[in-house]
């Protein structure tokens, strides 16, 4: 998320870190709310959406012009500098993407990260039409691998995604770099670790 | 929710609106989160969790004391001043609360605010195990009560509830105490009051 939180502050000096955190908590919210009323809209316009309303918020008058250079900000998310390596390092296994994020976004965030050699399928919230942490969504992963879930391992920055995972049956993997303290969720993960490099370690 | 705050900063002069807003935003994330999941836990249990997570993140340590003090905060939540009054000039109208809260949490918040004549019905989300804006909270109501649901009038202070009933079919009141911006889900509500007392009005 670095990429869309130095634009921000490139855009709006003083308040790029209050939008970047106004917009990040709306734009999850709105996926957890929609999906709870059953009011499914794709994750380009839920993430337009809560650019919007988190301006609103705080009183910023977005231009056309900015409001579409912070969206393709997510077209464009630049990975931390380990990623390409520890993603090398694990070619042995075959690795999938599993997201929120429509299928354009998604091909277009790896295509411009360079990423793309290393993984072998997509696979978006999309197709159920309904978003993380419900279980439609990781079953999609046991659907289309084939692969029961106790034997799919799943990696994530995002704690309450490693429960929604840890509940679906998931072997969980939470990459931890900010040291953040957990929620309580009922599940635990199974593994912690503080970069995605120190995976291959892990799984040896 | 004032009567928690109060007792937040009470108990940690330099921490309380901090773990206040960290325990809140818990609060409704964990229902969201544990519904969508389908690991319903009732409201105390998660209200309880959230509240030791807020305390987690602020490395705040609590006393066993503390955190009972806190939780039963929410068994006397005190209600607005002019709460008793709005209630009263609705007396034509049968009037029911339908909520998050435990059945127990209900009958308790409501006997020590002194507003339980006012009220016919109370609806626990509990009877369905899931949790707002799911529209089998909501189902709960016109089940009940036997009345279809644009024959309900709906009134909350939270933007997202109001919009969950809202994508069910009620008529929606949303009353916006703090002047706060609306989010973006793809509806709206029907009427914005600033005071319950306003209701009569609009409703004559």
């Amino acid at each position: 998320m670095h990429s869309v939180i130095d634009l921000c502050n490139q855009l709006f000096p003083e308040r790029g870190e209050a939008l970047s955190m106004a917009w990040r908590t709306r734009q999850l919210q709105y996926t957890w709310l929609r999906a709870l009323m059953t009011q499914y809209a794709d994750f380009w316009q839920v993430t337009d959406e809560a650019l919007q309303a988190a301006a609103d918020s705080l009183q910023l008058d977005l231009t056309d012009g900015q409001r579409e250079q912070l969206m393709d900000a997510y077209l464009a998310l630049a990975p931390y500098p380990e990623v390409a390596q520890a993603l090398g390092s694990l070619r042995a296994v075959p690795l999938a993407i599993l997201s929120n994020g429509t299928p354009r976004m998604l091909q277009a965030a790896l295509d411009s990260a360079g990423l793309g050699e290393f993984i072998s399928q997509i696979f978006s919230v999309d197709t159920v039409k309904t978003y993380k942490p419900s279980p439609l969504v990781y079953q999609i992963a046991t659907d289309k691998l084939g692969i029961a879930q106790r034997n799919i391992g799943f990696v994530s920055s995002n704690y309450w995604d490693i429960m929604g995972a840890a509940a679906f049956g998931f072997q969980t993997f939470w990459i931890n770099r900010s040291a953040a303290t957990p929620d309580r969720l009922g599940f635990e993960p199974q593994t912690e670790l503080s970069r995605l490099t120190d995976l291959l370690e892990v799984l040896k």
